[in-house]
């Protein structure tokens, strides 16, 4: 019988306690799998006396999850107390700086120090891996890293914040406005402690910040992520792109362009009837598109218990049969430093905003477009009860963020414009 | 600079051409992230004259790929070729004993000689790498074999035969009966040269048999996997299905039962709104179900030049990584012979039939199906133009395929069926 791999587990929440319960329950099936017994050797969390609801008795105990990565008697590091600073960070370079590999569902923690973190442990001959971190249960990071390998990526897509997408199809489907199913969400837990870690897209920009590092061979630039939260997409804005056979989803890409990365989580419309589209309440999707493979869509479980601790165990089996790869599929010095695109890849655009209802406002709005360099593809006035005022909805031709943006200043001096306009992009999937 | 990883390719149809395109294409990308350089040593087809729209000269020629294999500057042989016996199956068995690695997209070969292979090249030292050979582009045996392996996995089920899935919704789409779309897609040359490899669903199931044994760690048995093609499928089930809110589908299906493994490959309802249901044309899906991870859904391109090559570039480059695998995610000589369940797993069914129009004549059916312990969830009888007989439509609740059986044969006795019932089960999704 060859050597068991040890594990040490920092952090004994909900996946925690779900990776402690898979060794346990499944040891046979993962040592028949990982070619060695899987052993968990010491466990670390803020509180030892909680009750977790498993027999943690059989694991040596350490309160300092510094003290547990450096313990001789570990193999691995297993990360799962999350943050990007404090002792996450301090006790993955403890582990890094002692030669051991380290699996970790941290986003935050890779998204703000991936590139040190990932050269430190090439140094070390040591390896990272993160597949929880991105999008839950669902296989992406190796499917990106490993299963595409053969491809340029020219595009990867995500949902991959479940809360975000939860308060979006709720809002749909009950008619409710934002700040009511936002409190609905407070109120059954969906939120992290500071709401715009989802609401913002910070917890889903970390995740393509990762994404687009693997899929372009550059170093991860979270703070080059265009970041615009669901906060604003308002109840009439996904009824009015369902009309028009939308929906509205908080939507990551990263693309190569010429002039750079771009990196965008933003609300978007996509085409009700794909499979973004038909994406509802808490599921994760991420679109992958190579040059030789075309579009791999993959779609599951982005959070929750099971999913997370599924993900953290193909990575430790990995490394149980000997699996050793770069942190970002290749190694880490060889990435480039990317070069920031603005949101430069066109696309249509959804605008809506409401006029003032007399004669020649329409005719004011059709050429500022015009001037902006914006054609219309389609447009609808809606009927209103306000005498005064007419709500108007106008879908663009292929365009670039600049000249929407140029457009929008253009409204404000028609001096017809009620209210501001909304403009989203509406992402070709 | 490290050794570079020398390829020998057997076959240069669409695949193994695309497959030289890539390693040409994309030297420098596959270089960083195989951590090493992939060259093509040497090649080898039936005819050396043909023009295959690509530069072959570069590498040495083999007439034999027998001798192809044996090759002592070739690491990794990639059969390319097709088919379970012949050249395919000799070149194979000769690259393992001279302990090559093999790369290949023989679903066939596997499937009749997979545990034969997969323990020769397991005592060489040898790895065999198969993911073209299930589902094209998508990484499905990566996801189940290293993706999920944390995971007891609870089902695997897929549409993986794009020309029948191709067939199915173009006769939805345009309303045509099964033999005039068969001509069709004969004519656009989706058929295998013996089409019952497709639309017997041969094809299909030799994949579902692979990735049956990866999922249960089972020995391949292609032989008890239940073959239903779709030729009997009619446009009218297909139509009535749809006002039912189902879509009919080639579904395979896996699953460990109480009694044994059960492997289906039939045509199944499942309903029109699951990813299964919207998949249209000549798109592969695969679902797979894990005890912690719960539902994936991998989708992408099932055949073609592009998307097959990626999925043995895929295997190259992992074998370029230092990666290597059991075939089946364990050793060969410790996966279980199957003990065969028979469509065990009980499911709702879809029963069609034609009534003759008297009194009695529904009351004799739902007596027979009563006696044969089978529930009605819903019944529709729809109007006719011919007035002696009664089209009559019928979903049950859950019961097993014996019951239908069952009372099938009751259905015989009544004395009041027009022509053969029709039974499809549907599939829980």
């Amino acid at each position: 019988m060859p050597d068991p791999l040890r594990l040490g587990i920092a952090g004994l929440g909900t996946v925690g306690i779900g990776v402690v319960e898979i060794v346990v329950r499944h040891a046979e099936l993962i040592a028949a799998r990982g070619g060695r017994p899987i052993e968990i050797t010491a466990v670390s969390a803020r509180n030892r006396s909680q009750d977790r609801g498993a027999d943690l008795s059989g694991f040596a105990w350490e309160d300092d999850p510094v003290a547990l990565a450096q313990r001789p008697d570990i193999d691995v590091f297993v990360e799962l107390m999350g943050g990007s600073e404090g002792a996450a960070r301090a006790a993955t370079e403890a582990a890094i700086a002692a030669g051991k590999d380290v699996v970790t569902a941290n986003k935050a923690l890779l998204a703000h120090h991936g590139q040190r973190l990932a050269e430190a442990a090439e140094q070390r001959g040591a390896v990272i891996r993160f597949e929880a971190a991105v999008a839950g249960g669902i296989p992406v990071i190796k499917t990106l890293t490993e299963g595409l390998a053969g491809n340029q990526i020219t595009r990867v897509m995500g949902v991959m914040n479940g809360t975000c997408n939860y308060i979006l199809t709720r809002m749909e489907g009950a008619g409710l406005p934002y700040a009511e199913v936002f409190e609905e969400a407070r109120k059954l837990g969906y939120l992290e402690a500071d709401p715009q870690l989802d609401v913002g897209g910070i917890d889903a920009g970390h995740k393509l910040s990762l994404l687009a590092a693997i899929a372009f061979g550059t170093r991860v630039s979270f703070s080059d992520v265009e970041l615009e939260g669901i906060d604003r997409v308002s109840i009439d804005d996904i009824r009015l792109a369902a009309d028009m056979g939308y929906r509205i989803k908080l939507l990551g890409v990263a693309q190569m362009t010429g002039r750079g990365l771009e990196q965008r989580m933003s609300p978007c419309l996509v085409p009700a009837n794909s499979p973004l589209g038909q994406l509802e309440g808490g599921t994760n999707m991420v679109v992958l598109e190579g040059d030789s493979v075309g579009q791999v869509v993959l779609r599951g479980a982005g959070a929750g218990r099971g999913p997370t601790a599924s993900a953290v165990m193909a990575d430790v089996i990995d490394l149980a049969r000997g699996t050793r790869l770069s942190t970002f599929g290749r190694p880490a010095t060889s990435l480039a430093a990317p070069t920031h695109a603005k949101a430069m890849a066109p696309a249509a655009h959804y605008l809506r905003m409401t006029l003032q209802d007399k004669p020649g406002a329409l005719a004011k709005i059709a050429t500022v477009l015009g001037e902006a360099g914006v054609s219309i593809d389609r447009m609808r006035q809606y009927g209103h009860t306000d005498a005064s005022t007419a709500p108007v909805l106008i879908v663009t031709h292929k365009t670039t963020r600049d000249a929407i943006d140029h457009a929008l200043k253009g409204f404000a001096a028609t001096g017809v414009m009620v209210g501001e306009p909304v403009a989203l992009r509406i992402e070709r999937v």
